[in-house]
């Protein structure tokens, strides 16, 4: 930012480097900044516990902070992208806890949605094979799903018992697919097929099995050789402007867009334009 | 409710029985948990009248206590959805009346919308062929829709030279369809064929004409055999969360998950899951 | 409307006349109750500029009150719709404009979105060939849309180094086309084709380049022969009942739709079917 002095984005209690971040419940590197986290037990499908969804909290919560990190690929490993909570581990010691127990729970998966709608890097969900539960909503959380023809998408909480609204099923669902076919997916639990999620616009692109993680990576890189800090604006304002009125939303944007015309890369994008360029961006 | 003590659902005041009621303006029969309301002047296409949209009012008010229903099938006679506020009987007096007259009148079938939205029961709607006014906006208000390819659906307002902003219809539509095609169907009041109701999501299913009444029952029946006290959550928050932002409506989830995750079906399911059986519900 | 006194809309500073508004930026005429706004710098494929902006602002405004116009077609000159805000022209002074100039600057054109969304007429934009930034905006802020095959519609703020939060797209983008695919045309700026644009709803229908202009004119001149009065009250309560809750966007519809029933051409409409006749609608 030109209003800034000094080296950016140097201001204390506002960096977090996770370049050699080493999680202990997924895997997680950063190349070219792009950052791919994948959720790895796949002899299981890569379920859920409750360790990995507090870890996957602070993860994207740091992620806020990360300004060597441009965009996030999350991905399964093994052909399946994630099976959700863990029947033995997650839902068996559920049906024992108290009411503040369960609350602190169900606060905690929906402060990972949370997180993941916070961090200023446009998040790019690699979605094969069964993504389920929880899963789901972690793909429902991105912000671009690229899937294949063969992934099953189900919301499936109902099937143990439970509502469709889960770390804020209900608000985000109905806003990608409709309000009609959301309720029957939250209703039913039933698979949601690739080719049906692309024709919803669930999916934004079917690609095939075997390249479907770097086809996301690929958009990932991308996103992340653009002006990154407009990137970050465009998500803060999507969500920001969630239940705004019209005209507010407006005004929103006129301020939002007024900070981004100050901006480096828009200069540089100005500059490349008229020496007949292609602009490189830096996020600044 | 695990912390509700004495009989459930015999709280004064919040209980009404349904088996037996007979309503003078439509059929109403209530088998193994799904009740079917059936609109039935078939010769004139299934219109409306004063007293069938305050009978359907009070009957959807009632349902949300009727304990007995866990689900809610609404369908037309003689291969006709409704043709929606009949001319002689609706249009002409409206004519006549006074403000305070007009609103009560708009109030009445608003009330309507508000009572289908409130019970906790999923509707859903079977529609073949007319399905015009007041009844496309019984269709809107339902929250899954099962309809015949040679359906049409006609939001026709503005034909009798009225706005489409009628029982919810400028709310509710855009959120089922997209703003776009919403704003053209209430705009021109032009017939919606089946198939095109498919592909923008307003039907979640196409079903042949001899069939649609059962698909729906059996739609509701496998609703009704589930989770019910989940299934009336969900829609409950599907209504909340319609203007919440993304993070009130994650910590609503929270709570009404919480909830649900105290209830004997979520218990059932994990029990049933344990011992390889497929759960019971109950809807407690 | 029935309760007011006196010859109808000669209500102090309530009337503008546009029938001989000659414009200096577009052209801008009026026929049968339908005004036509044609972009015309066909040779730059009609971009727009700092004053452009501000002529095409103070228009929609005093639309507000041009009672002769009942609808209103966007289009563009010389098979293209626009190329959005020019890099010579705006982008240029842009980066030479300090804080409050900036805002100013994106104010004006919120404000273009605004007037374009507070005028009663609905406005049906007819796009051909290149529909690119601040002219996708225009196209976004429409009611309607009828396009072509081989139009290419792109939200390219990004490769400026700008945001997609600009003129509201954050906020209208998502409810035409839903929320994944408005993140992905506003995160990277892509070309939208006419059959994906009509796929998703962006599009309300594709037409051949040739009549595109002539058929969003039948469909405007459609309009301007219905109820416009009621047409204003449609496009009033989309916008009103953007962001309220469910139930208080039934009632917000109960007190316009009485009030549309206090109008003449609902009398009209009543007793023209009364006679087997087609109502002949007045707007008031």
């Amino acid at each position: 930012m030109r209003y800034l002095t000094g080296e950016p984005h140097q201001l204390p209690g506002n960096r977090a480097s996770l370049a050699d971040y080493q999680p202990q419940h997924f895997l997680f590197n950063v190349e070219a900044g792009v950052a791919t986290l994948t959720l790895n037990r796949p002899e299981r499908k890569n379920p859920l516990t409750f360790d990995s969804y507090a870890e996957l909290r602070d993860l994207f919560r740091a992620l806020a902070y990360a300004t060597e990190v441009k965009a996030i690929v999350v991905t399964g490993a093994g052909e399946n992208f994630c099976s959700g909570g863990d029947v033995h581990d997650i839902i068996g010691p559920l049906t024992r806890l108290d009411m503040p127990g369960l609350l602190a729970f169900t606060r905690m998966t929906g402060d990972l949605v949370k997180a993941m709608r916070a961090c200023p890097q446009p998040v790019v969900a690699a979605i094969d094979g069964i993504c389920a539960g929880a899963g789901a909503i972690l793909a429902l959380a991105s912000d671009i799903r690229y899937g294949t023809a063969r992934s099953k998408t189900a919301f499936l909480f109902t099937r143990v018992g439970l509502a469709g609204c889960d770390m804020g099923a209900c608000a985000l669902l109905p806003r990608v697919i409709g309000q009609g076919r959301a309720a029957e997916l939250l209703y039913t639990g039933r698979s949601l097929g690739g080719e049906e999620a692309e024709r919803w616009g669930f999916f934004n692109r079917l690609c095939p099995p075997e390249t479907v993680l770097q086809d996301a990576q690929a958009f990932a890189a991308a996103l992340a050789a653009g002006p990154t800090f407009a990137h970050g604006m465009t998500k803060k304002m999507l969500q920001q402007e969630w239940n705004m009125g019209v005209d507010e939303a407006i005004e929103a944007e006129a301020q939002a867009q007024a900070i981004c015309m100050a901006t480096n890369d828009f200069h540089r994008a100005y500059h490349a334009f008229v020496a007949k360029e292609k602009p490189q961006f830096e996020g600044d």
